[in-house]
């Protein structure tokens, strides 16, 4: 059951976060597939907060720029692809269609704090599964929170109330594709702890 | 560079979230191999914020069992062991080491709000990162966030100051194991959005 090296190696090893794309489109094909594969990531009582909000068009990325900061502009404008990884503040509301055993709607719907830490906390692990899924298909990802939450929420969400988390530039790689260094790692023994 | 099918289903397609473990041991060095994963997945300016706790004694279970919810109780003591995903409040204090390139430490030693936000934010999605890489090493999860932040907090992290995000159980699911129903997931057009 566990994967061999070389899948291991797509994931984690040999990827990289990438700036460099090629000119290949993200097509609604490759974006439907990636969302298959994200939807059946675990969260809490498949409470499945994340909305995954697709900038690629000239004009969509032109709202997106004011909101970056200096040095994410370029290389966002170049990319396929930005995606806005979002949270639905009233997520809860279709907690009876996604976990119908119990009331799960009520846990959330008069307490504002709870529904915004559980939203925050599951959209962005669904973050994490978007990355390592589109690495598994073969994409590359450029992740970034250099931006100005409350610019993007203006931009994009004044009707729904989404809350933007974080942004990710999508697309492949280019085969030299310029990468980010690969910076030092904390060890086993600063990072973990037997208790 | 795609993964096969065989090797999305071990991750995602086929994965479960798993209560019913064989007595097989997570050793030191399976947790050792997966952290070796874990701390390669992109976190904003390589932060790393994310402690992982290792509760694997019976005495450690014993102090975790007051934190945890009444439906968590009994599969958590039966668990090979559980993990808390934590995150060191004060994780900027190595960035000097993690992200020598510029000063990001004073990016949040002084805005304690932003710091906070960033290490809930990256813990989670080396979280995420964590729940894949067990998968793919072929382990099995249970994630839980039905606990006391501030118990689990009280009896592991009163030196360290450091934050309970979420918990994992994790070990080996048995051949024909207990798992949650696979619950409705949102469609392609209620989750994502082109603008």
């Amino acid at each position: 059951m566990a994967l061999d090296d070389a899948a291991l190696d797509t994931l984690f090893r040999n990827a990289r976060t990438v700036w460099d794309f090629t000119d290949e489109p993200v097509t609604d094909e490759v974006l439907q597939a990636l969302y298959d594969l994200v939807k059946l990531g675990p969260t809490s009582a498949n409470c499945s907060p994340a909305r995954f909000v697709f900038v690629r068009t000239p004009e969509a990325k032109e709202k997106l720029k004011p909101a970056l900061s200096a040095g994410n502009i370029e290389k966002t404008m170049a990319a396929p692809l930005t995606v806005i990884i979002a949270q639905d503040a009233q997520f809860y509301l279709k907690l009876p269609e996604l976990f119908p055993a119990v009331d799960a709607k009520s846990w959330f719907s008069g307490n504002p704090d709870l529904a915004e830490d559980t939203a925050f906390r599951n959209a962005t692990l669904q973050g994490g599964y978007f990355i390592l899924a589109a690495r598994a298909l073969g994409l590359a990802c450029g992740p970034m929170s250099g931006f100005d939450k409350k610019k993007v929420e203006g931009a994009f969400f004044a009707k729904s109330g989404w809350k933007a988390n974080f942004l990710i530039n999508l697309g492949y790689a280019k085969p030299a594709a310029e990468t980010a260094p690969r910076l030092p790692k904390l060890g086993f023994e600063e990072a973990t702890l037997f208790v």
